[in-house]
């Protein structure tokens, strides 16, 4: 028994030290997308991969083994919070010693070419130019499910990396379900035209200054705190927590569509209000660290849809808008909020409304199986994409660039991470329901702008919380009900 | 041979590895003095804490010394850039290895709530609040010169972190001989006034985008190049160079003084510089390092000073400057060239003159000395100081603050790193003369704009030549002459 506690001692002080290098990756990171300098790129390259490799010799050093097991195999381990660190440790232990070190230099030396070809393949709208680096991905992906190992199916070893237990066949259940609701849904309100002068009038120049204030005070009243973090821009908006008290948020403006810089930083401050509230005294360790990718997309999402897209939310925050955004003056609220919840069958998944962007993924979750289990040649892949494509939306891309080709996924090896985003958006909405159960009068707290009961709501039920359950049965325990599709379709049922 | 041939390059790819660490602290530094939330200190803390302790295992591993012995027995050290590297790793190594680890744990606790008991103490002007701390510092410091071990004088000891080959009596010697020119220099010109009008103009009030504009433009022209740096705002500027590719320089803004943001401005990319010119290939070795600390001050100091305050390089800026700060249309160029040359005794240093900036180094020197060598009492250091300055400076400073509590050097034990602000001044100057030797028309280029015949010399006699040689002997092959402090007297006594 002592040696069982000094061997988990052990394990939480280098997996602190794991964490501590990952969160000094985390700030590389985040300066190279936001301040570095064209050429400080390689230099930047070279800094991460001495970090990767610092952390790779930490976590397959054989005491990690040995303590995992002297753990393991004591009665520590019944305590939920050690179970929770042991299991997480466990996974992340036999994840790096079965990928033997030369595939994961292999898959990241074509993952920066194909990055590359990608890039350009989509600025010419070119598959072909895509098409080898694509397969050399797929490859070398395939030799990394039969490295993990799984029992039914490859797709398992891959979404295990972002959705620590999501089996496909219960993932593939879930969004069949949720399209054959969505379908007639969307069937219904496609064709809702918005006013054009109301939409003209959206597209109004409004200065990167007054964007950037309008959405400092709407995630300041959200919660997010600006003493331990910060707001910057960027390209592809994202939130960085090095830390709960250094947590990063950025997002990007349009001067002639302020939504887009808004709602990203809704967004991007759902995430962030997670990694604040991750626990401190737990930094590196699973139980400080957020569940699962999908449970911190449902944080985002909750924050930019379910209340940011909501008229509690613009009851407080529409007179505050037209003052930072004069041109706002012209049309009213329920009009305004009408505009901000308008559903269109669109070509692109980042810029698709709330309802039509789960098809979006549903499109992704069902061709990136096929292609990992070669049912679906690479060659075959724009003609299925735009094939299914149409049979869903309706119409078909106007090219690969708008088609197959629009997301980044892919070419890096992200296969696997789309489902998330679709499991973010139900586990969102069934944690929503639940706080209006739990929360008294919700909506009129938020007409009120009074964040406070929700977000110490969604920090002690989920935040608090870290990895100590899995996604599914931390809804369970929050929601008081299995994880499903139905909130998320009585959510948008509601919209229409 | 064959033993040596691979000691080196094992020695090597063991400094570059240390470099890309350095290079990783580098990024966190400059985040944490530009960018970082006040919450995040404590982490940003830990993780320089981690790399410190893993750049000390690295140097301090065994292997190190037996690689360099290999090198050091073996012909290879013939090639002077071997040399070269291999002197400075073997200065590392002892460092490193003669310095006990508790002791350098002590002198990090120690430094750490003497610099926050300075805060206060400078604050409120109470030295009493202070005296423990620094009498605590100096204590440990004594015990870090037994350990370094030191022919002579402790001092030397304390010199050689920043200025390798500098002997505390030749730096007194050089220093000495400057005062002795310097006193009757200022003695003429130091009742000099300046006309209050032309004074009240530099106190308009000029925004910070304009100062920016202006002073973006200016290094630009100098050869800053921001595809491999950037500009960024901080309290008390640096820069910080990543490495050639990426290097970073800050001010801060006076919106009712330009010369502020301006010339240190001018300071930073003066050593940015330097930084961007040092060679790439030997990026993390020493032959890829900045001479000394005195001579990366010889470079801001040429910028600021011998170029940025003088007479051509207005002609060229100053209807510039008049573009992008209207309120200077009311001076003509003399006139404000008269200005930025201005001699005041005055009681601060950071806000010193080109002139009497070096005395306040020489009483620093002086005293520093003496409190190492327990000569001087700590608690005696405030009449001590106001004795020596009013002899120096004919007035008494008006309390402590402005007094011996302005400099933050002390109270982390930057012991022997004044003197490399003089010696700097000094390069700087005797550098300037060499190029006006070897430039064609050297005054003329830069009163048409023309900085590239400037920088290229600089770059190709000091930048890429790294640590090739020490200071002293670098000066001697750029100059063909030895140090020595009378290229400043001429300089200054041309101001006069």
């Amino acid at each position: 028994m002592d040696n069982a506690n000094q061997s988990y001692d052990k394990l939480l002080g280098a997996v602190r030290t794991l964490g501590l290098w990952t969160s000094v990756d985390a700030v590389l990171g985040w300066d190279e997308s936001t301040y570095l300098p064209e050429g400080g790129v390689a230099l930047r390259g070279e800094q991460k991969a001495l970090i990767a490799s610092t952390v790779h010799a930490g976590i397959t050093n054989p005491q990690f083994g040995q303590w995992l097991i002297a753990v393991e195999e004591s009665k520590l381990i019944d305590e939920p919070m050690v179970a929770a660190n042991v299991r997480e440790c466990r996974r992340a232990y036999d994840r790096f010693t079965k990928l033997p070190a030369d595939l994961v230099h292999r898959l990241a030396v074509a993952g920066t070419s194909s990055r590359e070809a990608w890039i350009e393949a989509r600025k010419r709208s070119d598959f072909s130019h895509f098409r080898p680096h694509l397969e050399k991905i797929l490859e070398l992906k395939r030799e990394e499910c039969r490295h993990l190992g799984f029992e039914i199916n490859p797709y398992d070893a891959m979404m295990a990396n972002y959705e620590p237990g999501a089996e496909t066949s219960k993932v593939a259940a879930v969004l069949g379900a949720l399209k054959k609701e969505l379908v007639p849904l969307i069937e219904r309100v496609k064709n809702t035209k918005r006013p054009p002068a109301s939409v003209e009038l959206l597209k109004s120049a409004m200065s990167e200054a007054a964007q950037f204030a309008f959405g400092k005070e709407a995630v300041e009243a959200m919660g997010f705190d600006l003493k331990y973090g910060r707001i910057d821009t960027t390209t592809h908006p994202f939130c960085s927590g090095f830390g709960p008290k250094d947590v990063r948020i950025t997002t990007r403006y349009d001067l002639n569509y302020f939504p887009s810089s808004f709602f990203s930083l809704l967004h991007e401050a759902g995430h962030g209000l997670y990694e604040q509230g991750l626990e401190d005294k737990y930094f590196g360790l699973p139980m400080g660290k957020a569940c699962s990718m999908a449970v911190h997309e449902s944080q985002s999402r909750l924050w930019e849809n379910l209340v940011g897209r909501g008229k509690p939310f613009w009851e407080y925050f529409f007179p505050k808008a037209q003052v930072y955004l004069p041109a706002l003056r012209k049309v009213d609220c329920a009009e305004f909020v009408r505009l901000m919840n308008h559903v269109e069958l669109s070509p692109i998944r980042v810029e698709a409304d709330e309802m039509t962007y789960n098809l979006h993924i549903i499109l992704r979750f069902e061709l990136e199986q096929k292609l990992l289990l070669g049912e679906l040649k690479v060659a075959d892949l724009p003609a299925a994409w735009n094939e299914k494509f149409k049979s869903m939306f309706g119409f078909t891309p106007k090219n690969d660039a708008e088609g197959c080709l629009q997301d980044v996924h892919w070419c890096t090896g992200d296969f696997g991470y789309f489902p998330t985003y679709a499991l973010g958006n139900m586990y969102a909405a069934q944690f929503f329901e639940a706080a209006h159960r739990e929360i008294p009068d919700l909506d009129g707290q938020l007409s009120k702008g009074q964040f406070k009961p929700l977000r110490e709501w969604l920090r002690e039920k989920i935040h608090k919380k870290g990895q100590l359950l899995m996604a599914e049965d931390l809804c369970q325990e929050v929601t008081g009900k299995p994880f499903s599709h139905e909130a998320l379709v009585r959510h948008l049922t509601k919209k229409c």
